[in-house]
């Protein structure tokens, strides 16, 4: 059962349970706290351990690998000591606007910490997706990103100095990048992006604020000048456990 | 480290390893194994678990963890008795253009398994999805997807039976629905997309052939056609470890 979302959702037609009876126990109750969790809705709160291995009648470790999935696919969430039931995840649009942009329209204040701002010279693969030459100057942004200050992501962007060389001295580390670039004239003209699931590394995790292992979504994304030239790479990995990603496709209607 | 795929690509710029110093061990035998990785090249083989946990120092079960995140990452594969270094992940781009297209475009040849074909009445969630009323029957379509015969993922397809009445008389369940569809005349005019990372449960994984608990990449598409009537909904469960997605994405012309 791994619709992620708490709202009504397609579940698999046939709810996780092989047909041949082998299911694992902690799948049983993994099952059986979903249906706690629908009963008791978003910030509703969980009994403890103690409570629910005694409840369901299974031992300790078992209730705890139920309670770790459900925990990974965001269906609860820890809250000071105790686990509540997660909202809905964060819906991110697929789209040249910003997570700004995304974040905001989903009702949430966006925010981010800069973890690092340094200057490094372009290795041949970033020479190569910003069409550069290999050793040029590159500014790398790592920001962490919020929403309603809740760490969320981590972002790294790579942009060539030549084309914001007061990065350092003037842009808000804060504020979105973006932004910063059409204050300048530069408008983006579109973006190639690739989308994977990986785990979070020991250092992603403790920057995040995550447990390890945690799937996320990775986005690997390449901007476009409007005149169509390479303009920045970047790398967001998003808690898998706290977004999705939305897309709207339209067959082109001259075919 | 978790660039998805053994090409050259942006790894995170500090490779995983937080600033204090609290590497889990694991993670450093992980780190070197990558090495490895880059210099056995896709199909290379790795020697014995035995021998790999002598080589590093450490005990099975730090060497199994280790492993264990490559193979879910999608680095390293099974083969046999053995562990090999595993080919890119598949891209499938999100478009209108149907699994056929996508796989084919990659080298590969698209095959789908029927598991179920069913006829049952539309509940609420689907009745809304759909545009019907509760309680008309639909189709429920569900496949295993295989590329070059490997398997790859599952789809669940609904569709009102109205808009397909002969389907389980004429459709070959190892072809593309959405090439039946044209064949009578019915084209695609839009899709709604919602990607997600969840895990497998153990029906998934026993279907697909894959770990329990391995993350997927989760599509949920509701198509409409040409006339903007909800055609289908779809739930496509594609293996995080040998799929990525991909997009290009362009400023609207006239701003």
């Amino acid at each position: 059962m791994n619709h992620g979302t708490p709202r009504a959702h397609l579940a698999p037609a046939r709810s996780g349970v092989p047909e041949h009876g082998r299911v694992p126990k902690y799948y049983l109750v993994k099952a059986q706290l979903e249906d706690l969790i629908t009963e008791l809705g978003p910030g509703g709160r969980l009994p403890t351990e103690a409570e629910l291995a005694e409840r369901h009648g299974v031992a300790r470790a078992t209730l705890r690998q139920a309670l770790r999935e459900l925990l990974l696919e965001g269906r609860l969430r820890r809250r000071g000591r105790g686990t509540v039931v997660a909202g809905p995840k964060i819906e991110q649009p697929l789209a040249l606007a910003s997570y700004t942009e995304g974040v905001t329209r989903q009702g949430l204040r966006p925010g981010r910490t800069l973890i690092a701002l340094d200057r490094l010279p372009a290795d041949a693969v970033l020479a190569e997706r910003l069409g550069i030459d290999q050793g040029r100057p590159l500014w790398h942004l790592e920001r962490v990103l919020r929403a309603d200050e809740e760490r969320v992501g981590l972002e790294s962007t790579y942009v060539p100095v030549a084309r914001v060389p007061d990065l350092e001295r003037d842009f808000d580390p804060e504020g979105s990048f973006c932004g910063y670039l059409r204050e300048r004239g530069v408008h983006l003209g579109g973006a190639e992006e690739r989308i994977e699931t990986v785990l979070a590394t020991p250092r992603e995790a403790l920057l995040i604020g995550t447990p390890p292992a945690l799937p996320m979504l990775l986005l690997h994304r390449r901007s476009r000048d409007a005149a169509g030239r390479p303009l920045e790479q970047v790398r967001t990995l998003y808690r898998g456990d706290r977004f999705s990603f939305t897309l709207d496709l339209h067959a082109p209607t001259a075919e």
